[in-house]
């Protein structure tokens, strides 16, 4: 039988199956990863499988646009409203924390680990997350202009914010005693602090600050 | 001919090794990695790498625990004399952010990510993980007692600030524009700046907020 190419799959039941074969590429390696091992992870056939993906050259591939158009449509389009950019840099940790903790840990770590693409997907990837980085960076970038910023170089500030968000994808567990709001809500409080100045941050903060004094 | 064991090899080789392993190790994964390749990309035979290593069953721990007495050596054990908590935590930053800079890059991606221990040993680095852990949020839950810490969650916190030094693992390049003690200062400034109130860090830096007012 034929297997049959990918034609307007279940949404959520296509996401699953991209969480699934990150997780097993994660444990197992890309390279000793068989569609096999995915379809009977996900209880299901190899051509049932073949449903949702195109094979596993192009797998690989296919999880990390997945990640990376979550990344834009959840977090990148949105802020693109928000004009004022300590705002905006506030809503991008947040909404960019919650989608980690929101079950793409595995993704998230593929994305940013996994180098066993073919030379052209590479540079796809490459400059999506290039993209992103530049964005981001381009928001501190902003908020230093205007004197907002603590005395930090923006790159290496935005790979900070970088690792604090990604590194949630290895140890936010879904049972643990912080929900996920309230992870996003630490991480954004920390990354916010480490970064603005005080009168920079919502006036709450800077009430707390002057009040200790 | 019988491969020899490790005896008393020369520490430098010893830690060249070990980065080579580990690099190989993270891009090709742990089971399809070979002793040849190792060998090979060193420029040695099978014969002279058995000197440094016991074999491929013990590499992947061998290599995990050389990371964490490193870890122990430069950062833990120095941390010790600081009675100041604020100063110890900036001397933790720095000088793990440093270590992490310093070549040791492929050697803490393999701590952090690679799960293909055997369960003994995998208890073993677990539980040296978690004293590490254990001893960053000690500092932290100090300085939260002397309200002296920003109203963050200190795991949350202490998660964040591993993220941030782990993450230099991936992006730091020894000919960026940054040097290894600029990011290493960068990375500083920004935890610090995140978790500590403005008075409770360097007089440098409440200067500065203070003049800003």
């Amino acid at each position: 039988m034929k297997p049959q190419k990918k034609s307007v799959p279940n949404n959520e039941r296509l996401a699953e199956v991209y969480r699934t074969a990150a997780q097993i590429i994660l444990r197992k390696g890309y390279d000793a990863t068989s569609i096999n091992d995915i379809a009977n992870a996900l209880g299901m056939t190899k051509a049932g499988l073949y449903h949702y993906i195109n094979g596993k050259k192009e797998l690989l591939f296919d999880i990390m646009n997945f990640g990376l158009d979550e990344l834009d449509e959840e977090v990148v389009t949105p802020a693109r409203a928000i004009a004022d950019p300590s705002a905006r840099l506030r809503f991008i940790i947040a909404s960019h924390a919650q989608l980690v903790t929101r079950g793409q840990g595995a993704i998230t770590i593929l994305v940013d680990e996994i180098t066993a693409l073919q030379p052209a997907q590479n540079r796809i990837i490459t400059r999506r997350k290039r993209e992103y980085f530049d964005r981001l960076r381009g928001v501190l970038d902003e908020l230093k202009s205007q004197g907002k910023l603590h005395d930090v170089d923006t790159t290496a500030a935005t790979f900070s914010l970088l690792g604090m968000i990604n590194w949630l994808s290895r140890w936010f567990r879904q049972d643990g005693d912080l929900t996920q709001g309230q992870v996003a809500e630490q991480i954004t409080r920390i990354a916010l602090n480490g970064l603005l100045r005080p009168e920079s941050r919502s006036t709450q903060s800077v009430f707390k600050v002057v009040k200790k004094r």
